[in-house]
């Protein structure tokens, strides 16, 4: 008989049907007894009748793998909107202890239970509210691909393995690769905007590794960035598309993933049809008028501002995503583009959302000369073999461009409302954190 | 003015344009001068009639930026099938040098200049022929993912930062870990096995890590693999699935490449309509008989033998992509499946395409205490920490399941034609190679 999975359970209804899965909760009530069934759609309600039935299913745990036949019932209560009844089980695979950690009930995401979480990673996955994370996850790169594609980019797979850091040199991970010193990859940005030059516009969601020597709720040592790069593009067009981006894939996940969002309760972010910027002086201004705190730094924003301008413009601005523009020249790296008219800022900008960072999104110096420049002023040597390479993009010819890197556990965690960005990733790495 | 791109600009006929983009090449004849202009959808040739504009592109490389406005005029000889007469030329970056390898003629690929090809890499991958490479490897990514969600697939993202190696301990890069070893996954395996118990059917297309000590045509130390893992599967469903993955991708870039394709004279392959397995003994004898030369090792094939029982499929059995099937058990990994019936055979098949082996299409041992008996059997300690997640995962209940790892380079490589691995991968990293 041909395998029905529990999603399609409901268009059977009277008839006769074989569903395959894990024992994902078990009821036994004397003479009667109600098992749930997992598989990749969901979960099926199974009435167990028969004593011989039930008496199988006593000493199997959770994880049991089943085959069930039986034939359908509509029943409204139940997950799907029907059940199976007068089930006959062949077990396919018995488990025959109890899992070490809570499948059928929601996990406790408390940050004093974080490490029971991550340590029992491997079966807690399979506890719905747990899969449902990843199943937006899932979507979040299948949404933010859609847009690339749309808009005429190209994906590109680029090298983790370095030799020379991209940039700087702390917080980096060196092996030995055949006598000579590689590095891991802290961004791909070199490599993206040598990329410019070939397909102009271009993305990649890959690994970005720092040897970050700290256990925070918003750091890891490896994680998924999404990147991406535009030529020919001006700084408002940037904006604008990495707005688009944000909006379009926060709709797509709202539009996919009903059931996933309300098992976490969450709650969809205002987003305004076009992008919203502040200076970041006028951040200051607002947030120092409000709180009456005075900000002494003025040349970035704290935390608390980041949060503070957050609320303001889901009150006051019809969104929860928002640029700060206008940023010190001390802020930028030696391949951001000083401001036209102004050298004393620079043409970057920082895309908060729900309080937090998601991206830097700036403009990049193109002209060859000024590059190096710009490079000589921090210090750094443009003959180093390292830059060689990356250099003669831009000697060749790189059209005005831009672009960001794009957390994707750290968005994950935001849509969802997590506390820790470690929630939002199956296999976690920090400081103390090599497995499973 | 709004920018056109260089495929539209036949939509304009008789209109005027600005389109943006790179000199690809120049010809000054006098009084009359020809250029191409390129941006992310092509080429347009623009004819530069007025005095002044051709003297301000004498000095001017491949590779200057320009801004073009002019009349678009029918032209069925130029690229497009359209060009830009009366143009008027905005220099937005000046090239001065002649870059250090031909953008406008097809690149030399004889393996003698392999090197020179990847060191200039950075420039040359402007070159359209160069291009077009790597706008197929995006499609067959994408054309995989759309065969994957097809099926409801669901994509992770597992860690390449692993406390133990996955399997075995050769070839493996290590690194120092805040004083303890990392090393970088050289598979997906034991992660994309533990996600079957979560999502049932899972992929992921991420860097795999080798520190292999050659310089092959067929070997990097860092490569994509499109990996799958699929539960409640039989051996024969796998090779279904795997076949009709990879006819489903070639389709999908004929569809969506023919221009790229051209520039490669790539033929498209052969598939049949359903997954074709011959077992290793029939390929032995077929060989044998066929060439008269005696195979003495039985247990595998041989390279000779790959190549020439792909020439037969294609021959006799209407495929270029074939299964080779009853493998020996001494050819098995520990998390192999032994043959039902037949404990000196296993589920194992070699999916071969175009003379190479592109996959090994094993089934998995998915009961735990068979799992362990292997690992002894092949002197593995259970209790070692990095295998105590991993077997949890069994423990608590896993299916029958099977899966593959997909070199994305290879395939593309083949797809082409091309000679060597390393042509088709943007930045390739080799014993000697650690840049651009």
């Amino acid at each position: 008989m041909q395998r029905t999975l529990t999603g399609e359970v409901v268009e059977h209804i009277g008839k006769q049907v074989m569903i395959e899965g894990w024992l994902h909760k078990k009821r036994l009530l004397g003479g009667l007894s109600f098992i749930m069934v997992r598989d990749r759609k969901g979960v099926t309600q199974v009435v167990v009748e028969d004593k011989d039935e039930v008496e199988k299913l006593r000493a199997l745990q959770i994880g049991t793998v089943l085959r069930v036949e039986g034939t359908v019932a509509k029943e409204e209560r139940a997950p799907g909107g029907a059940e199976i009844h007068d089930a006959k089980l062949e077990v396919m695979v018995p488990v025959l202890e109890a899992p070490p950690i809570e499948i059928d009930k929601p996990l406790d995401h408390k940050p004093e239970n974080l490490e029971t979480l991550l340590d029992n990673r491997v079966v807690g996955l399979r506890n719905l509210r747990e899969t449902a994370i990843f199943k937006i996850q899932d979507r979040v790169l299948e949404g933010a691909r859609r847009y690339f594609y749309k808009n005429g980019f190209t994906e590109m797979k680029t090298p983790k393995l370095l030799a020379k850091p991209t940039e700087g040199g702390a917080e980096l991970f060196t092996m030995d690769y055949f006598g000579k010193t590689a590095s891991l990859a802290q961004s791909a940005q070199f490599y993206k905007q040598i990329m410019v030059g070939v397909f102009e516009r271009v993305f990649e969601m890959g690994g970005t590794y720092r040897a970050e020597p700290s256990s925070t709720t918003r750091h890891m040592t490896e994680y998924v960035t999404i990147d991406c790069e535009m030529g020919f593009v001006t700084f408002d067009e940037l904006r604008e598309f990495a707005h688009g981006l944000l909006k379009s894939v926060i709709d797509f996940v709202w539009e996919e993933c009903p059931a996933e969002l309300k098992l976490w309760d969450a709650r969809k972010p205002l987003m305004s049809d076009k992008a919203v910027s502040i200076t970041m002086a006028k951040v200051h201004e607002l947030y120092e008028l409000a709180t009456k705190e005075v900000i002494h730094d003025k040349k970035d924003l704290t935390p608390a501002e980041e949060k503070w301008i957050c609320e303001y413009a889901k009150k006051n601005l019809g969104t929860e995503a928002v640029f700060v523009t206008e940023w010190p020249a001390s802020s930028m790296k030696f391949y951001h583009r000083k401001t036209e008219g102004n050298e004393t800022m620079c043409d970057r900008s920082d895309f908060l959302f729900r309080g937090v960072e998601i991206m830097t999104c700036p403009m990049r110096e193109n002209r060859y000369d000024v590059l190096i420049a710009q490079m000589k002023e921090q210090g750094l040597d443009e003959i180093e073999e390292g830059y060689q390479a990356y250099l003669s993009a831009f000697k060749y010819g790189l059209p005005p461009h831009g672009g960001f890197g794009w957390g994707l556990e750290r968005t994950t965690q935001k849509i969802l409302g997590l506390n820790n960005v470690k929630e939002a990733t199956l296999f976690p790495r920090d400081i103390n954190r090599l497995a499973p």
